[in-house]
């Protein structure tokens, strides 16, 4: 490999919220990497700094056409660069696109367990989390499409939040399963946001697909929202992008972004953002090749030395969904009693909704040395709190 | 002098917004510096970049201590830490306090010409604006008492939104009389938000007085933005802070500025902050040095070759208002004419309401050389204006 995926990287006393941990602790939740970024991000972000002048920053075509390459040599999708609108993030772009389709006590659709922060977009809005729950079988989840139909054709749904790939079970959605989701939708006059922080971070052999590009239904009805944030650990960066093939939703989607102050780069996150899209794509074939790498290693590691616990099978993201049903339905408790006993702070599953109250997630996006120590202390934390 | 205030900066293709302007434009208008920030706050940047890892960030409490060090040390006031919150940029707090604050259909009280941008967050947000605008006489601006006692005593007033000091007059506000706005809002249950972006451009022997240090019943009542932004030309480190006395109050606007996701730091708005605040001093007395000298150049080229002008003695702020009636009490004709005859770009007045229409503001953040250019391209212009 030609990037470094080893290096014990020591990020205490970083300012990181991930590692604002005691000495002792061990953190595998939130959902930033322990490896350095693409070396290109960093040298385009010593550049900018070199130029010592950090006045109002507008987005160039440049961001636009690196956006547009990423998706077209990365997912075979080349949007047009006029879908396309600058934003600060993700979890902003959501909050304020709720604002602008929904309305006040409207029921936005989620698919729980799913990303926590969704929740608080929704109700900190005045709007209804509605929840057509993954349904749960013998270590896979799909969709119940049953209730997902009765749930669209609420007259009170307006909108759709939709995690693809999924977090935190890791699925990643084919385009039948794609098509059938905006077809209901726009039989049904709701709005999808897809949420595709996690696009690019998929297993080797493995691949997603855009929600706007299974077809044309899907496209016309979605705001699509992409960032390099996952693919190359710079969440702090404050850049996605927002994608919105429709031009009258796009009218009213750039007005609430703008409203928001959410449509401002600051001074690193154009030159960033365009150094990952075009000089990136090898450091994240060979990140995912260590992911997948990683993902292995815990799945045979917990089926031999503790199966009690059930790895789910997701192809995407670098988190992993673990079943311990057998261990607790409460694994807010496991979590804790694991954190206080052997220092490892994984996320307990009650957050994400659904059946999460059985599950665990663990960021598995560190060193494999890392991901040992991670892993020796699970297995420790599990069996002390079996016996306790 | 121990920095350089002189070099001749090219911003062009920057991705700069002051300067995406033809080939032979000089862009004088928004208010960013063409001057390089200070050294420390470049290498503070380049020193995080280095790290290669820009996960979710976190406020440290050094980043609070080094506000409170940089408001004791410049201006004999040192807020207490705890009534501080960092946010991305003062004009999403306007725009988030003013949701938090006001109700639908309300007032917002702002002291008219003033920032246009304030006019946007009040009614973007569905409140209304109700100014109090400024006297003028003589060359000079004063309140209206009279006038500001009774739009506050409106009961649908329920906010004021203060620019201290006074962008685009220059104006100081003097201790007095922020004690009497505190006085009058306190007593008409009018919240205080007091934009002090500009507080630490004063010409070389003045300084302000923040609105909260004015008194106790100022600092119960009000919100007060400060950042580095300005002051070291840093608009794209997307970085300000709240501080907030009034623990109620704190609560309230620490909930919207969450909801509103202004409350999460980039990678490098921390590091650039401290570095500033702790290692800037002398800069930015340099640079005040500097644009002093720059006002007074300005003035006196004015006085000399146009004096059908007349600048407004402001001793705050890099932007000079200057009242252009004898001319025009159209500027903005004004200013289009000027831009297209000799592709120099100021601000005209209109867009900051009350007699903004009778003036042109111009930006002199930038070396002699540069002012001189734009002075000279100034006289052509308002003369061939006049001619025509």
């Amino acid at each position: 490999m030609r990037y470094n995926f080893s290096e014990m990287t020591d990020r205490r006393n970083t300012n990181s919220v991930k590692w604002d941990v005691a000495a002792n602790e061990l953190p595998m939740w939130v959902a930033d990497m322990d490896f350095r970024t693409a070396p290109g991000i960093v040298t385009a972000i010593k550049r900018k700094a070199d130029t010592g002048i950090f006045g109002y920053e507008e987005v160039p075509t440049a961001y636009f056409e690196a956006v547009q390459h990423w998706y077209a040599t990365e997912h075979s999708w080349a949007p047009n660069t006029d879908w396309m609108r600058f934003v600060t993030g993700v979890v902003p772009a959501i909050s304020s696109a709720v604002r602008r389709v929904s309305h006040i006590g409207d029921n936005v659709l989620v698919q729980a367990p799913v990303y926590n922060i969704f929740y608080n977009s929704i109700v900190n809005n005045g709007r209804h989390v509605l929840s057509s729950d993954l349904q749960y079988h013998d270590g896979q989840y799909s969709i119940d499409w049953d209730d997902l139909t009765a749930k669209m054709a609420d007259p009170l749904t307006t909108m759709m939040i939709l995690c693809n790939p999924h977090n935190p079970v890791g699925k990643i959605w084919t385009a039948d399963e794609l098509k059938r989701i905006g077809q209901l939708a726009a039989e049904n006059h709701v709005v999808v946001f897809a949420d595709e922080i996690h696009g690019d971070i998929t297993e080797t052999g493995y691949g997603y697909t855009p929600f706007a590009a299974a077809d044309e239904v899907c496209a016309t009805n979605s705001i699509t929202a992409v960032s390099p944030s996952k693919t190359f650990n710079v969440a702090a960066l404050h850049a996605a992008t927002l994608i919105i093939p429709n031009e009258n939703l796009r009218n009213s989607v750039d007005r609430g972004i703008n409203t928001d102050e959410l449509a401002e780069p600051n001074a690193f996150a154009i030159d960033g953002s365009i150094a990952a899209y075009t000089t990136g794509a090898e450091w994240v074939h060979e990140l995912n090749a260590q992911i997948t790498a990683n993902k292995q290693t815990l799945t045979q590691f917990i089926q031999k030395k503790l199966p009690q616990l059930r790895v789910i099978t997701g192809h995407a993201t670098y988190l992993v969904w673990i079943d311990c049903a057998e261990v607790t339905t409460d694994t807010t408790t496991l979590c804790a009693f694991i954190r206080k006993n052997t220092g490892l702070f994984i996320s307990a599953g009650s957050v994400y909704g659904g059946d999460g109250h059985d599950f665990v997630r663990i960021n598995v996006a560190c060193p494999a040395e890392r991901l040992q120590d991670g892993l020796d202390r699970l297995v420790a934390g599990v069996k002390d709190f079996q016996k306790a």
